[in-house]
């Protein structure tokens, strides 16, 4: 049994940590840290929790975290991770990091699509980027995770088999995603309102989303290249969820199948990557609630194109689902553990 | 060719008087008053109104609303209504207010409920309540029209043509109401977002909502008698529409059909209430978009309790919809000028 | 470990209960029955289940079902279930019927309500009322329970702590109840396409509803006294959920205190039953995807009238929850087994 | 006054038809033509219009058609256009049809994306293609006019002003498009209920989508060029909308103002497409319930990649509404009559 504390705990990334936490037989969770909520039960901001977790909301104390935790998860925006994890590392205590500010290799990448400085670079080297199905022997090692951001894990893991390959234009590539509003976190905002976006759908940071440089490091890191990409995001009616369809040229004579099966062969021994037959497209709603990512492909032979669809709980595999994962690996627990079973459905 | 100022013009009920209006033949759109938004077009704010209404929305000036407009329609917070009202009658220009300020005859229920002073409470006798249905003589001869609440107009209309009957129990009448999220006017509230609104549904006000003492002065007036009634409001997650279900224990024989005769009879010179027949029950959908209120009716023999089931658009019919109709028979123009368009069904 | 037969499980009462038994620590899924899926893999047709559940669905054969399982749950049509159960308890299998077919004691209010004549009426004496609170000592020694419907488990909690006081009125109990659209089953129905039920709210079965007789069955045994009630279901654009606000008028002086403490006193050894504080009213939200029933009260000073809101999810303690609970009292195993999750809340 | 026949006046396209039409000063609603609903009120249908327009469906009678109607408007599935189409059009009325039987100029496409033969290929010669603003002159000009499809109107349009220019490369167009789920037409299908549909995503017809050939053939008039897309279209839980994110790269270096500019310009005299401010995008809200058509354009210069954004309500320009604009252009009425009109914004 371990101790865990969640930073951040009252944010829809630390309620569905708790969610799935208490489900986990070897974890318990100790500490919850909310600066907005202090001395509240988390069940009276969540009130699904009552009777399951009472538990009340601390302010954010390092030494009484590193003397009570066996792991932290810090669920804080960017900016503020990098404030505390130092001293977390410091005292002894495995880390996952929700937040952007330690993904990247490269402080200067960071910096200029986020605008912030960073103020523990040197710890960017330590930090092993969470993505549990491509470095899954790192993570194992590390007592520090970055947890990958959700447009990420949903796009890089549509991308990884190919990218090492001579199949692909490497400058070809275009994602297009959409998000659920929970990616935007917890907050009283207008556009976010039913409202306002019940019935509606858009696209935002068009070409500009901090996600863009995140996805590039990674495919550049699986191609041994620089890879660039055009990235969309957009904002579709619901909470839960997340797709991004991909466009790749084909430089290479391929069909459906071929690429399926390389697929199916990159992921044979992950079992929360699902590859789908032939003919069967992911959907949002068969990934809502769980940490799978379905992933379809058909090749556009008229084009010599391949359409990617890769498809995930945005709040689960896009985030929580992945944190346990990654604390599954770290404390050396079955890595499905919390985590294996399906969504709801309806 | 009639000049109307709206102020409070970029709120929800705002944004639908100028969306019937824009469509009104009599009607020209002159001044727009937004405390928020000075110096902005409407059609940045709802953009919707791009390249269809440009204007500019100004600071509140009563001299310059009552030199330009013919009528004012002032959709801002109760409290704030009275303070401006007062002018706009001494300027000259007939006034339609959306506020609960002017709705009560006894500035003494105003108070309890509100919890604010009334300080223009000699204009309570002058102020005509604007149900149209039920008083639209006085509506044709007034400058000044307090535009009812969205539940009153939805369940007074449901109850009028039992209330000076002996058929009802007097005090058995129960209003149980659902109200779209517009209800609440435009706001960033985490309450209202889709993480946490929709999939939902929830009473609130049980017992306390203001508008039970606006459903009961006018019931009050209708019975000749003092009424109280039981008023559970509810939201659900969807933008428009209402629904009360109210239940009346009878205390003489009846049934459905003879029920439904009387309010057809007397709603018969009323475009806009429409009785439905034996075994058609109103739904929301049917009426959002439309000043319509569908009525249906159910007598449960069984319990000789009458079910009546009223439904309206929260804004149009329970707010915009009502304005423009006042607006109509205050100017002498036909009653169902720019409101005859059906909703939009889907 | 014991075996679990689902017959009927492709429907939505089906799935649930399969996600729901997947994480029952001694229960395995051995057989799936659906008529209309021979042959084909649950997880084709609910792609959830993908690589977690891929067991092929079979055909109806008792002598199969009664050999492999232990237990077997029925969610089929009413009509179909007292054609099967009859063999299945011959067969000597425990059996847990979520069909209104057994929920009766007297066959003939049965037939009345549901116009079919019931061809096991023998059986109705042994089956079980499955309402797990209130009758939870005959659930352990029974092999046949009937599961009760969705609304009458929700209307029945929230009124069963008063029915043998007397505080209450009781011919004046009305229910007004809201269901999402999953309660109707899984079909291809115009009515809940999204095109015509989202944004709209509907009454539907007013004063006609089936469940009628099975709230007034139960509430004329825990009251001792032969009860009606007016009960008026709608249906809300959103899938899992219930509520039902309760209109109780009071002949004894009392307030929301007083029974707020009465009902926590009567439920204090039920888990599933949460019992709000005084202000906080139950929401869809807080209970989807749990099996808890939450329930707030208000005390009308001004009517003298109670008014009781009670909360579920309906496929879940409304249906497929139960179903596991009863499961979990029948076979000895903890009752919270598989249910203590709490919802997604998003 | 015109009167006009709707042949398919049941579906969502034929009551949107209706809806708009209401609204036309210069139209008559004479002949509503409804197979599934002979005798019964089209208010019994769309319940939106009791007491609006109580109008009798009647069989299909093309002597009554062209003896009562000027214009028919005929909104049939595909396969039944072609043959009605021919006996009307001898008939001597205007025929505006929105089928895509007569949407393209070379039978053998049709024959191959549509796989049925085409019974009338004498008539694809005649039939003016009714994109409005592309064709308008021969609109003016003609009795019979191809209604657009729905991705096609969309697409092209967001493409129009670069299709003849040396900005892009040819074969790099790339349309990743979303629709509600009114473009499915009213069907009782499973996918697209409330407990399938809502909070759900997902990509169909990959590659294999009809459209993708009436997109094809019509940027190949613009550009003077045979031009191949890849058209990737989602399904998304709302009702009306539609967005398309187009792709294109750009050969000659160029900025956002500059294509901005160059649309600006193209579309200088069309008053239904909107070509947005910089840093604008486009939103299903914004143009829902309106003949808009939204469009923004980014130009992404780390990649020489112009991205843009073309947004309408599925329902309106993409169908019914353009057959408003076509009949208006058709019949010498002024082009924005009964079209004037905003969105609703909620």
């Amino acid at each position: 049994m371990i101790n865990v504390g969640i930073v951040g705990a009252t944010g829809y990334v630390g309620i569905e940590c708790i969610r799935l936490l208490l489900g986990h037989k070897d974890v318990l969770i100790k500490i919850l840290v909310s600066h907005s909520f202090v001395g509240q039960k988390i069940s009276n901001i969540y009130p699904t929790l009552r009777g399951v977790l009472d538990l009340e909301c601390q302010n954010l104390d390092v030494d009484v975290l590193t003397k009570e935790c066996d792991v932290v998860i810090t669920a804080l925006p960017h900016g503020a991770s990098m404030e505390v994890i130092p001293k977390l590392l410091e005292g002894g205590v495995k880390v996952i990091d929700a937040s952007g500010d330690f993904r990247y290799k490269d402080a200067k990448i960071y910096e200029q699509w986020y605008k912030v400085q960073h103020t523990a670079p040197e710890l960017l080297i330590d930090a092993v980027y969470g993505l549990c199905e491509l470095n899954r022997d790192k993570i194992k090692k590390t007592n520090f995770v970055a947890n990958p951001g959700c447009y990420p894990t949903c796009s890089v893991l549509g991308l990884a088999p190919l990218m090492n390959t001579d199949y692909i234009k490497k400058e070809s590539i275009i994602i297009d995603s959409v998000s659920g509003a929970s990616g935007a976190g917890r907050k009283a905002d207008l556009g976010y309102t039913v409202c306002e976006l019940s019935d509606n759908f858009k696209p935002y940071g068009v070409s500009t989303h901090r996600h863009t440089s995140e996805i590039e490091e990674q495919l550049s890191i699986l191609a041994g290249d620089d890879m660039k990409v055009s990235f969309t995001p957009h904002l579709a009616p619901f909470k839960r969820g997340m797709l991004s369809t991909i466009y790749v040229d084909l430089i290479k004579e391929t069909d459906t199948d071929e690429l399926l099966s390389l697929y199916k062969d990159y992921y044979k021994d992950n079992f929360f990557v699902r590859i789908l037959d032939k003919g069967t497209m992911p959907e949002v709603k068969f990934v809502a609630g769980s940490n799978f990512v379905d992933i379809g492909i058909v090749v556009d032979k008229r084009l010599n194109r391949a359409v990617i669809m890769s498809c995930q709980d945005n709040l689960c595999k896009g985030a929580a689902g992945q944190i346990v994962q990654n604390l599954n690996l770290m404390c050396g627990f079955d890595e499905k553990e919390a985590l294996s079973s399906p969504g709801l459905y309806l």
